[in-house]
């Protein structure tokens, strides 16, 4: 549970925080006591944590998913103390002998040196404490040890008088995940662009290939498969903007609020110091939050980024599905299109290819929609001046970020990158379709033109056959209206596009 | 909002409430005063109720829609206080006068003979207590009618006194939402039985015709189109076992716990008495709920019955999909069938005909997978010994069940019964396709047949060529195996199915 | 179902759309035969609508909620069918006799004398084109009445041909609806805004109450009541920014791009013009959308708009559940505010007074964060070139900003600006708490202070006493340190928000 | 990705699949090459798993959860393999040899010994065939071995004509999740028997303590603590009652239906069979389902099952945070108990203690209530034959079961087992309250009491001092109904609960 170096022979070792202080000599190498005013607890000797992530540990196995395995987690809350600490040691509060190990300590982190000490469970109860003392804690330490103290000696470097100065985890813990989820929200943004240029490139490609566009699965006006694909590109390209929208949105940070937003404990003049000194760090500019007691509990700019995550896995799954039906068949289907084989289909149906990275991108879709409701839910469970489900709030949002981020990549290089028109198919099912229907009725009028459509379909034959019978256009002037070949009639598909 | 009568002229009526007792001599004549331990309010004059659901018209004007709206709820509350009154009476609560006249006024309740003074807002702060005294006070108001008094004389029948005699809101609210819930149950299940119904007799219509069994929209194996109806129908059928059993579970009604479960102010041998007495009015035996404590607070029945409402949802949308599936086209989709045309499916495209049946019954599924998610999160927002957001936990599941009620009769109606296979297009995607291929698997292996149908669709050949061409198998033995003419080969769809 | 008149004597009139030719003259006085190129129905002989709309009356019976329940629906329709009718004229696409004809009907719908007629359901298959053709045909009855003509008579005035020129449902449906939501997001920042000017006024009122700050239910540091209400009204100020940035994304339409955004049968320049005019009569730019054919498809806008009425819900009720917190009680729990009374609490325990307001707010957000997951579903279900789930998205965002605004003028008028601080609660809750000690922790550092509130909770002392007994402080370091009077101390709470 | 044994030293290694054959030497120890009819993949080479488990790695790297993170996942995919070996043994279908090498394999899996070979993201297109094939797969080379051949060599058992001979993933994936499901819904049974325990131990040893029963946050009638938390036991024992009653309808599996519930491929009497087999080896009689087409696509039990987690989810939540209210303080708030304190609540608020384990469910019940969610869509986006989307239903549910499972655990272990009662805070806030006075509404009737309340309130009197100022009741009056000391009063909490 807790990664302690632990002999198999010595079954207690399943329970270090449980420990009797009677325990042998060897025990007593493999862990040390630590004490705070609810008791004493063991820590594995070797650990850069302490005993409140020690009783984290014991107290949240829930999820099988841990700081450490989201980085940035890690990273953020290391810039976070490093600009504390530097603005505590400006300010005064801090010495600059324990600024500095502080600072060094913290850059060790950042550089990836120390994730694995980052172990407690993303779902915590305690609003990010946890996670806080989890950093308080092995920053603690690995400054100490700089000044040449040991594991868990914090006589010259506290976790909450020194580490923890100025701070409380209803500022620090909240700051930190703004730039947690900021950073991840680039990858994102990153990942959808391929996404586009792949689609942009296809439209290119497919500019020339005239086909039935489709409404309510039913044949509808034509439409060039190009501008089908290049539509797929607009509209990501939306949902882009609106994420760059909301990531602006993430920069105003509550640092400096320390306790419930009233900057109790905080010297004069440090928050302002602070988020500078963080925006420096982080290398993006970074304002403080304009009322310090809504910040400590409202998670809105959270449940409009998480919205805006579900948008994506709206847009990533629609598309997704009309990829499935443009090259739903082979042979009984559309067929439209043709998407890369990247693994046998079927354990009992040889040859069977199926689309296995769109059905991947509609499942991530599922899981991101069901972690908004997720989110949504903790944002609604805040009370008075803290939300204490905010650790939910963040992991779900950075699940789903990582999702997304890596479901984009899979789909544009496993799939679209690899996407192949049908040329003959298309022509087939248009020609075949009465899709150039609409066309007529500037001419003839809605009502005639619906009735050669329908007696077309009950016969079996084509639309001109039919409005030729019934003596609605001649064949000159149905040549002008509704040319016989499609495909050479000059489409503008890029008419339909502002540039 | 209140329907009171008024004279247009006079700004004032639109706020009745808020009437000065110095108002003229005209609007005295129609509106009368009465008084609670707030102060004084305004109800029309011939008003029904009294003054606390002028109180809760004032106060909730939110959704539009109002109890009235929903029969199941006047009639239900109606029953729970005529069992309540002969409980009463046989207990000695209240005298055998005022029960006679309390059960008329509810005699003529459950007729439908006063819905329209039922008229708070379903979406209602205070846990349903304006729903149980918009009942108090019409039937206190009816029966002292009939006792010879006048509207708003409480002095012989008092609608907290006499006619809530031995109840609370606690009790009351949801033992009448319960059958209520029941009674619309018994709607949905009818409903569905008739879609089942319609896909059986579709199920034997297309019993003989053979078409491509699909998975993941790529061609499969050979089923039958009756199957595949039939497992529209078995499918339903489960989801009607599942409503049978919550129904059974919403049988344990709370009525007799008074206050948050205590039975405080209910005479010894209460609770038996009115749960018998509902029991024969409702027609169906309830039995009373075995922790009367729990059974306030607690809203899990309704959950569980929101969640089976959601899965009946999620059953009619994967239908309507596929059927929408099956018809697409007319010319360039699958085409396997026809839905009945209902209406003109374009204003622009003459001709096009949509599944506009199918499409309406996905947005009733969205609108009830939606209200589950409202029943969740109310029923987590109880609090200690009560849930205050019953009201819209009611509201919720009556107008999800409605809605799918109605849906699944449209469905049934306007879609399912007019259903036309196309059997030639269901046969040409059949040959066309490589669904048989799974046959050779045990005859030449996974690997070969594999090779032999990706070799025909490269080539643009019919599978058996691949396969004689390779030498895989003789001619004789494909015939065997991979009959040419499928339709005849005797499937036998009806094995698949346990009697 | 449709609101023909109709003979109470006779039964066949339930069901007009299915009478047979062969009724009695006193039928046919109330009904007109129209024919379609599906068969024949009758109409209503003197509705407004045509053949199309009772068909639709007849498929849709579904929600009990009609396009004329949003009449913002019904006003948009009508302003959009202007728009291009005398775009139409200016192109010489339709006669300026006609065209004025059209608008002058537009004129008299957008007055409001004709909602009525907007008969269909809410809910409908066809991705809204029963809505658009409800909107045609009654524009055209009422512009040939004008013309001389009689109902029915679409000679000069034709539904399809004139009214719906240039036009499709794919192209006027959305555009309408984003006005409808425009103008009603306008209403709802409204109410948003009044909901923050009374806590404003409530902050300064109350800017000089000390109390208790609470994290996770626990007793925290000091704040001033005041404080903890302009919180409330700061988160509420946010949303509204959000709220209004959605609706900036929502002007842009893609009226003009017709049937699946292709332009196909408008006139060269229409899509420019016809938006031009619009935005004329609307009163606000709109800009046309830069893809029309991702602008068909793509319902974005919406998921993102619902998404940010997700977020006030969210706001709502936090601070809903806040208000029920802070007034618990009246004298076993928190009591430190108290809400207007404004009716009686309970039908069985006297003098009981409930939040029945912030409870309604509640359960009006539990209804908009379920239909957040309807339009998102709704959304996921678009299939290539249209999402035939349009009319339920419309829907439910309609619904819920109407729902979210009189919920927030409900909160604002029966109880916000009525809520009066016990001061003397807050003060003898603060005084007995240990808010205090976390200004102890700079001082004589973490472990020392908690150790001295863990023996004074335990002791039952005072946590000055405990400090003293400790030896921790000198009494005139503890005043100078945790001031024995709180309420005196300058809380400056307005230093914690940036001007 | 892929675990295979790497030198880091080689950048190539990152992505094994796209090795070229011209690789050095060193390269060819490590990696094995194997092909299929889509091209050449590389393997690890001391991989048990083969080319279909490796694409599939290669394509899903999504979510960092995998097959073996799910051990009832690998062992129930080992069991259905074992009672399909058996079953095609019996009916000739495979060798005798070959069976008993494939049950011999299966037996080691289902012990433990190869778990890390199930490699696959447990999010995945292609409906469960990587998970499958990585089953057979890792089989086939077990069996392989086993027989004297070498990894890859699957000459005598080859992974689909012989592992899955008679199988396909459409019955194989499905019934293996059901096993998997019902043994972790036992686990999850037991957890919260186990909370049943711990609150009935507490309900009787607080059964004596009475206080303030609240409605909607407003005291009400006097309970009992003992009922209290009574009522939280039954709650959540009715919540057990539907999962085992759900867990029987998961009993009846496809097993035999081979692709989309035809049974092609298999041999006649295999279903029977095989389920029998399975029932064996499963230790649970299981039945065939009754339609195998219906169960090929049909996931609602899985629907079902997710909706009863979700009561479940909703339960322990609504109980989390009743267990907060009442500990709310310790000296500003409710305060009638005290939850065992587990680790330090503030890294800034010194002796600050917060109700972290009860907050950690809360957050669990998010995700869970946010996963049906997911279910939900991903049951609905089923297609035709099959639901592609299953992977993320099992994994989502499956996930669900275990966090409830830890989280009641922790619940019961960390927080209820050890929560104290504050017996004098309890009758303190009884005393001072109104809570008797629903108990004199039949005495002196609703408006007379609530009169007396209301002036007590407002002058801060007594109830009983407000009673006889208005000469309602004399002193021995009130003693009778309105006895001063609550707690000797003799409630009869049992009485309640129906033995």
């Amino acid at each position: 549970m807790d990664g302690a170096p632990c002999d198999a022979t010595s079954v207690s070792c399943a329970t270090p925080g449980k420990l009797k202080t009677t325990e042998t000599a060897r025990m007593a190498r493999n862990y040390r006591e630590e004490t705070d005013n609810i008791g004493t607890w063991t820590v594995p000797a070797d650990a850069l944590y302490g005993i409140q992530t020690a009783r984290a540990l014991d107290n949240f196995n829930l999820s099988d998913v841990h700081l450490k395995d989201f980085p940035e987690i890690v990273v953020s809350l290391a810039m976070v103390k490093k600009a504390a600490a530097l603005a505590n040691a400006e300010l005064g509060a801090i010495s600059a002998r324990a600024s500095a190990a502080i600072v060094a300590a913290c850059d060790e982190i950042i550089e990836g040196k120390h994730h694995d000490a980052f172990a407690v469970d993303v779902i915590q109860g305690g609003a990010g404490t946890s996670t806080n003392m989890n950093a308080n804690e092995v920053i603690a330490n690995l400054a100490s040890l700089k000044l040449g103290r040991r594991l868990g000696d914090h006589s010259e470097i506290h976790p909450n008088d020194t580490v923890n100065r100025s701070q409380s985890t209803n500022d620090v813990y909240p700051t930190a995940m703004r730039l947690a989820v900021m950073s991840k929200c680039a990858a994102l943004v990153e990942a959808l662009e391929g996404v586009c240029r792949s689609f942009d490139l296809k439209a290119r490609e497919f500019a020339d290939i005239q086909k039935v566009g489709r409404t309510q699965l039913q044949d509808a006006v034509p439409i060039s498969l190009g501008e089908e694909f290049a539509a797929f590109s607009d509209a990501i390209q939306n949902d882009i903007r609106r994420l760059l929208q909301i990531s602006e949105v993430l920069r105003e940070v509550n640092l400096g609020g320390t306790a419930v937003g009233t900057g109790v404990n905080a010297p004069g003049g440090y928050q302002e110091l602070a988020v500078a000194r963080l925006s420096e760090i982080f290398g993006t500019p970074l304002t403080p939050h304009r009322n310090l007691l809504a910040a400590s509990y409202d998670q809105s700019a959270f449940v409009t980024y998480s919205g805006i995550l579900k948008r994506v896995a709206v847009k990533l799954s629609k598309i997704s599905n009309d990829l499935r039906l443009l090259s739903s068949g082979p042979l009984a289907g559309i067929g439209e299109i043709r998407l890369p084989p990247v693994q046998a289909g079927s354990s009992i149906m040889p040859g069977k290819v199926n689309p296995v990275i769109p059905e991947a991108v509609n499942q991530v879709a599922y899981e991101v929609i069901g972690r908004d409701v997720t989110v949504t839910m903790a944002a609604e469970a805040g009370q008075l001046q803290l939300n204490a489900m905010e650790p939910v709030i963040f992991y779900s949002i950075l699940n789903s970020t990582r999702l997304l981020t890596r479901a984009a990549n899979m789909l544009n290089e496993k799939c679209v990158a690899g996407i192949e028109a049908d040329e003959a198919r298309c022509a087939e099912l248009l020609n075949k379709s009465f899709a150039m229907a609409a066309s007529l009725v500037p001419v003839i009028g809605y009502e005639k033109a619906a009735f050669a459509a329908k007696l077309a379909l009950k016969q079996g034959i084509s639309l001109r056959e039919a409005i030729m019978r019934e003596g609605f256009l001649d064949a000159a002037e149905l040549e002008r209206h509704l040319p016989a070949q499609i495909g050479l009639s000059g489409f503008q598909p890029r008419d339909r596009v502002r540039s």
